[in-house]
């Protein structure tokens, strides 16, 4: 079959490997109808050292059952499925907590197994990291489906581990993709009011459609000046960072309001943050980390069955395989906000 | 009268300053019956560059009210009360949020204020400030009350902020006078295992009697490992840090379970801590910060009252005002886990 591997700092390739096949009578092999490129995706595709033998890529996707193990049950040949990014039994006692991304008998796609751009995936622990979607192949709720697999779930996660509801106001750091879903999260805890601060304008108008309520394209210290005016001086309860940068932690720390929650989901491409006297004396709390996914789709898949939501929206770039490598580009160069693929 | 006074690192003085007197019409004036030493005046007794004119010191006291401005009602001349480390106004959003540390008409006590390591204070917001004592001058409950100015508040808000509760196992680390607050905080809280970290055998005792289930005198990364190994290795849901040091808040992430609570009451001597990729993929939680005491002492207070818990048992010397500068030193020596002062 064909797949997508990235041997270094913008070298995506697709290319053929060995067909996947069961291992553990706990694998199911999925045929993958759609899958797409992460931002998580560009840390390493800017600053990845070179390889010899390249990287499996991809941890979103959905699909169908084309062979099962023998200890999956639970799931059919032929059932339309979705994998979370991370992959989990979802029975153990972390899984059963809902923090599936500690699961004692998980892990992440690629590394030594196949990577969700690519043609067909062995799913370890199948029946406990596979979700059925009870739609057909041909449904138009395949991208919005896809987003439950990572990007809206750890806009949620996000929004979640703040605590944001109706209550709270929010401000949302990041108009990338991950930003957004978390603008869409916090809409649909009940927030009301929702600062977005990003500066692509394309982007903020789909957060404003997704419950923005005020866009500030300021960033830095005139960003922060910003959002403390709109806030009568204090800021916001709950701070979605969306990035992953130290300058967009320390924003978010800046935009908090005493006693508030920075909520953080950007992969950190920082070891230190400030932890220092000044948060300490305003009681700032962070929180936040990789999403597990698996412990919400549950939850969210109804209202996207039902189109209540439509976080596919943030995907506005479809391609084949082939075009993967110039999907990266374009999502590195800021052209393609989220790119869909269709293997 | 007669106050304390702080002027440099290693110099505290007992000195005449002015007798206080009502400025303000919301303000009253208190004579201290117990105050005490904390172990945040500690970092100031090591590291404060000598100033000319010193710093009154004393952020915790109970006493009795002498005067009263025209404005402060709900109290009367010879009330026995109780003021909490932060002064509030107590009716605020901040205040009525429970988050009276961020008040905004409040502050600290010493700077152009009186501290409560002295014979009277002027308390500024007095009607919001002070909590009324239902005992007499010669209660045997003064010392448990007095905790509540400060350090048992403080270690029940490191508790609270990190969610303890009957199925939370718990880390304390640090076997001060915070730390075995927060012990007896956690256990008051349903914690039914709590590991302390401390290595002085006479307070670690003073712990097990507070509710701490093992002690662990191990430091450092063997602490961690002594931590991990007690608990299948996993680490406890809630870690409570109450030193305030780097090292302390990196063992605190280090024996934290995936999805645990690092709450901090330490008053950090650090900038920056470690938030970096490790801790995201676990989803730790750093949360904490300075104490609302005033926000807890309507619901603790009842606990002293009827000897449910007796915090009290951290003062291990009582002293009058002469005696503070050898109480100073006695703490910074460690041999006062806490310095009682009877003026």
């Amino acid at each position: 079959m064909r797949a997508t591997l990235m041997y270094g700092a913008g070298d995506v390739r697709v290319e053929h490997v060995p067909d996947p096949t069961l291992r553990e009578p706990t694998d199911a092999l999925v045929r993958v109808l759609r899958s797409c490129i992460c931002g998580s995706d560009l840390w390493p595709y800017r600053s990845m050292p070179t390889t010899e033998h390249g990287q499996r890529m991809g941890h979103e996707f959905l699909g169908v059952i084309t062979e099962l193990g023998s200890e999956v049950s639970g799931l059919r040949h032929g059932d339309m499925v979705l994998a979370p990014f991370v992959w989990a039994d979802n029975t153990c006692d972390f899984c059963r907590e809902g923090l599936q991304t500690s699961c004692r008998h998980g892990g992440l796609w690629g590394n030594d197994l196949d990577g969700g751009q690519g043609e067909a995936v062995r799913v370890p622990q199948a029946q406990g990291t596979l979700v059925k979607l009870p739609v057909g192949e041909d449904s138009a709720l395949l991208p919005s489906l896809l987003t439950l697999s990572d990007v809206f779930c750890t806009g949620h996660h996000c929004a979640v581990k703040a605590g944001v509801g109706p209550r709270t106001t929010v401000t949302v750091i990041g108009d990338g993709a991950v930003g957004l879903s978390a603008v869409l999260a916090a809409r649909r805890l009940g927030a009301q009011r929702i600062l977005l601060m990003g500066r692509h304008t394309e982007r903020t108008d789909l957060g404003r459609e997704f419950g923005a309520t005020d866009v500030i394209a300021e960033r830095g210290e005139e960003g922060v000046t910003r959002a403390r005016e709109m806030t009568g001086g204090d800021g916001t309860h709950t701070v979605l960072e969306c990035v992953g940068t130290k300058s967009a932690l320390d924003t978010a720390i800046a935009v908090a309001r005493d006693g508030g929650v920075v909520s953080r989901v950007g992969v950190p491409q920082y070891e230190e943050g400030p932890l220092g006297f000044g948060m300490f004396m305003r009681n700032i709390t962070i929180t936040g980390g990789v999403a597990p996914a698996r412990a919400y789709i549950d939850e969210l898949m109804p209202d996207v069955l039902d189109g209540a939501i439509d976080p596919g929206r943030v995907f506005d770039r479809t391609i084949t395989l082939d075009g993967v490598p110039d999907g990266y580009r374009a999502m590195a160069n800021r052209e393609a906000l989220k790119v869909l693929i269709q293997p």
